[in-house]
């Protein structure tokens, strides 16, 4: 299997493939090539300088009469945690505002509008360990914690609505732990908080260690960009998940990750892009970057846990994606979405039309049943 | 666009990649390279005297101790039809007939030991036309037309369950066509019938002039080779429809399908795939290939309908796939699958044990009703 070093695989067909071929491949596997974003020199200058990649990429709309085209700029943030996972917890938590600060900064160079970080953005993903402290001190409220603080002030400043997935602390609800993303308006103002539906119980991403499935449904976040929801990385493997966030209205869907090589790299570039597909709205697939050793323990089978594959895309309801950033190095995207593209194509394909909900309520409803017998035909 | 000449995708990938880079794009593309069968001489031959494609990959499981290997050979067919589309109704039916009669000998030589064709398969997919007579004429009964006679003597024969997607005709109900899979045992008898279950409106594609969404529910196939269920065209859109096959136990899911390339050939790779790793089963999706003219009203700008772009292709349950039949030629791919890969992928990434359906079953009979108001956050 690749390690870092083989960067991506748009690198890779860039690099090979004559024009001709290339337009084609493009068109089978991406849909069509998006226009590259005339993004501003300062900005590729201060990425430069900060060591992370910046990309930028267009979807287009068709004009309308009655609707104005609905711009909205999105910023997927992927990045490795600068710090050893065994530095004191409060210095990590710094160093991650300090270099989420340095990317939000250039995000607002290139006009972001809404802007996502990875999963559990403030600490090292350590859910695999199943120790319990100091992992459980990265912890904190989504209402008034310092993380949402700080988001609340690179909100307000730079007039973006900001994704800040977090582990939360709810002291209100028996002091449990929730894998959460806290919503902040671009007026700085907390508009609220969704939570990770699906928990994995996958080898070492038994996170139900740490917290159980959400609680707070599939709400959807009426921001002045247009409407949004966070499904958690776990969250994409399943439809359903997908489904009901747009079901409620999501036209742009968030999907903050974290996951390894070995184990979904092949799975990547299908799921959130058939859920675009399927329920005619923009996606965005965000995952950690880079590797770190987090077994404060001395299991040694356990030293070398995987490679967090970046690879972060967005895909467009019409089945159009950009290429991910990189594998191996911390990353900004900026797509550029044209929200009335949701509604052209609901109108072209309709699959909501043709949903049939009322149906599958009724079999989901008996199939849950612990006496149900499916329908099996037999000779 | 690539008209036919541009072969396929992968063809396009083998010819210009060293083979590092070859083998990196296939893991992230595919998963993994698959093992190619090695399959008879005499069936190469044959195939090349008829002029058709033939491949064919292995899905490999892990052993069991309790379990022996569950193998199944799968067949799928793509195929232009012989005859232009204003030539005789019978005499349409019986080169279809003739030329799937030669594929399945073929398959035969192969150890197919389950094949299924494309959608409506004796007849020019004449449903963009609207218009009936002398479409409608191929309708047949799914129970004792001709052409189940004809398949159930190729099962028996053979030793092959067989999928025959028909126009049907059910005259027990006022006469009305179905869009319907024959499923019939390699017994040689009728095993049962499944009607496809979303109805397409979109341009060309509004079928609901012939036929309606069909009313049989999400039925499973037990057959001598394992549990099987047909997901007929346009509802490979639908991921409930998918799932509601793999809640009731389908361990491969047949997607005889219809599609042209300008309006899908990049969500061709994504949905049945998709379907295969969120439901824990292998899928097959197959298309059409080539291009006829249906349209016998002098409607100018219907002559070119578009161009049926076939490859079709085989997903596991791993996320892995199989290489994409020809975009242009007519084809036979087999695939040798271990059904115990299902339980196997099922048990590491457990997506039914996580799915939470009761709360989606609730959630979705809410969402439903006329005066359903979702949960939209506001500042």
């Amino acid at each position: 299997m690749a390690d870092a070093e083989w960067k991506s695989l748009e690198e890779c067909l860039e690099k090979h493939l004559p024009l001709p071929d290339l337009q084609e491949v493009k068109r089978v596997l991406y849909g069509k090539e998006l226009r590259k974003l005339d993004l501003p020199r300062e900005a590729f200058e201060a990425a430069s300088r900060e060591d992370f990649e910046l990309q930028g990429y267009a979807f287009e709309a068709a004009e309308e009469q009655l609707r104005r085209p609905r711009i909205v700029h999105v910023g997927l943030v992927q990045n490795r945690t600068p710090l050893p996972a065994d530095a004191p917890v409060a210095e990590q938590v710094s160093a991650l505002h300090r270099r989420i600060k340095a990317i939000v900064e250039v995000a607002a160079m290139c006009g972001v509008n809404i802007i996502c970080f990875q999963e559990a953005w403030t600490m090292p993903f350590a859910f695999c360990t199943r120790e319990k402290l100091p992992w459980t001190e990265f912890a904190e409220s989504a209402e008034d914690g310092p993380t949402t603080r700080f988001c609340q002030k690179l909100a307000k400043n730079h007039d973006m609505v900001v994704v800040s997935p977090i582990l939360e602390r709810d002291s209100e609800h028996g002091d449990v732990l929730w894998n959460t993303a806290v919503v902040i308006s671009n007026s700085g103002a907390v508009l609220g908080k969704t939570r990770k539906n699906h928990i994995p119980r996958v080898g070492d991403f038994n996170e139900s260690t740490y917290y159980m499935e959400g609680n707070l449904g599939h709400p959807v976040f009426q921001t002045q960009f247009g409407r949004i929801s966070v499904n958690i990385c776990y969250g994409r493997h399943h439809p359903l998940n997908w489904l009901m966030y747009s079901i409620n209205g999501a036209e742009i869907i968030f999907n903050p990750s974290a996951t390894i090589g070995a184990l979904s790299e092949s799975l990547w570039p299908i799921e959130a892009r058939n859920a675009a597909i399927a329920n005619h709205c923009f996606t965005c697939a965000i995952n950690r970057v880079g590797t770190v050793n987090v077994f404060l323990c001395s299991f040694k089978a356990h030293q070398d846990f995987g490679y967090f594959y970046g690879s972060s895309y967005v895909a467009a309801p019409d089945g159009s994606r950009t290429p991910g950033l990189s594998r191996s190095q911390d990353g900004l995207l900026v797509a550029k979405l044209d929200l009335n593209l949701c509604q052209q194509v609901n109108d072209v394909w309709n699959f909501k039309m043709t949903g049939r909900y009322e149906m599958y309520a009724r079999e989901l409803a008996e199939a849950v049943k612990p006496n149900y017998r499916p329908t099996i035909v037999k000779e």
